[in-house]
């Protein structure tokens, strides 16, 4: 087994998180360089990474998330917010991007991003969307390890208004779509029911198939 | 910065994978195993992996997938293919399975149950596979990672006609969608166009923002 299995094996979604630790920010930061760095379609890294520390705010979202009180006692709350639509605006930021990195231009690269230019603008909008947000679901599974590795606790929430958090953090103006969140902190043990429960999941012969 | 981030700076879609050289099967199953360790909405983690190593299934597999070399290259090809639905056999099965390692039945865990099942099988078939889908990219997330961690290269891929490869995997009848392909292997560094051009990414600045 290698150690990243084994922290694998010691997260579990928290269910209460002890308010009076703070996760040093040495730390949050390597879990967001972990989701910077991850994979997305196209390279396109459809979503943004909001970090909420502000009490009132983590209270107003907790207040739409059934009170889930995760969303407040940890330290720090991500919020996945998802390009509420591809434009040719956002599609081009990325391909200049790309272009003035790598400082050239090729014929190939810039033939892919017409090809994109003349078809993500054009689909409807929520068929974007929902694209862009399963990409923010590539960034969950990136933050769920790199927070493991970390040995910082993260609880991972479809449970909430979304519509009611893009109210609270002004997303719909950015043309952004919350889509999960993400509460970081530490376990406080004594207070939560599932910390010692055994972890459940099918068995590696139930969920993988092999052909050979 | 931390030994992981090390490993996703050096990972990347490799577009050249070396077909002579084969991922040793404890590697391969230390990253399936992070998949199935990694969280899934619920817990009812909906989606299978298939693990293809079969010469004429990769071959068949690649050309619906615009004959993109990874997908035969690779030593591996892990799909991801989620539930077409949830049904109450379904989430029964991962209830009862609960209750059957933890050895215990408790009323909340049932309550639950309960309204997952008045709420799920009622709803439409593509709404729930969307939500399985997401599911699936979270396995994504955390396979890269895996993958990162071990040294292996992985090209994640939306590029294939899922019906196509639905079909050549038998998946209808298992009441399954495939969602990403995910070839695992080696890089060919010599063949490689992309294998030395610097990684693109938003800055952290532009892709992070922070409500303190």
């Amino acid at each position: 087994m290698s150690d990243l299995i084994q922290k694998l094996q010691w997260r579990y979604a928290a269910k209460k998180l002890n308010p009076a630790k703070v996760v040093p920010p040495e730390k949050i930061n390597r879990i967001l360089e972990a989701i910077r760095l991850t994979a997305s379609s196209s390279g396109l890294q459809p979503y943004q990474v909001f970090v909420v520390t502000n009490p009132e705010l983590l209270e107003k979202i907790k207040a739409v998330a059934w009170n889930q009180g995760q969303v407040a006692d940890g330290s720090h709350l991500l919020v996945f917010a998802a390009w509420d639509n591809y434009t040719a605006e956002r599609i081009n930021m990325m391909f200049d991007l790309t272009n003035e990195v790598r400082n050239l231009k090729n014929e190939g690269w810039e033939n892919y991003r017409q090809s994109l230019l003349n078809t993500y603008p054009q689909r409807d909008a929520e068929v974007n969307y929902q694209h862009a947000a399963r990409q923010a679901y590539i960034g969950l599974g990136s933050a769920l390890i790199a927070a493991a590795y970390e040995e910082v606790d993260s609880t991972p929430m479809e449970g909430f208004s979304p519509e009611a958090v893009d109210e609270i953090l002004g997303l719909k103006t950015l043309g952004l779509r919350s889509v999960i969140l993400l509460p970081l902190g530490y376990r406080e043990e004594d207070k939560d029911w599932l910390v010692n429960l055994k972890k459940i999941r099918r068995s590696h012969d139930a969920f993988v198939t092999e052909m050979q």
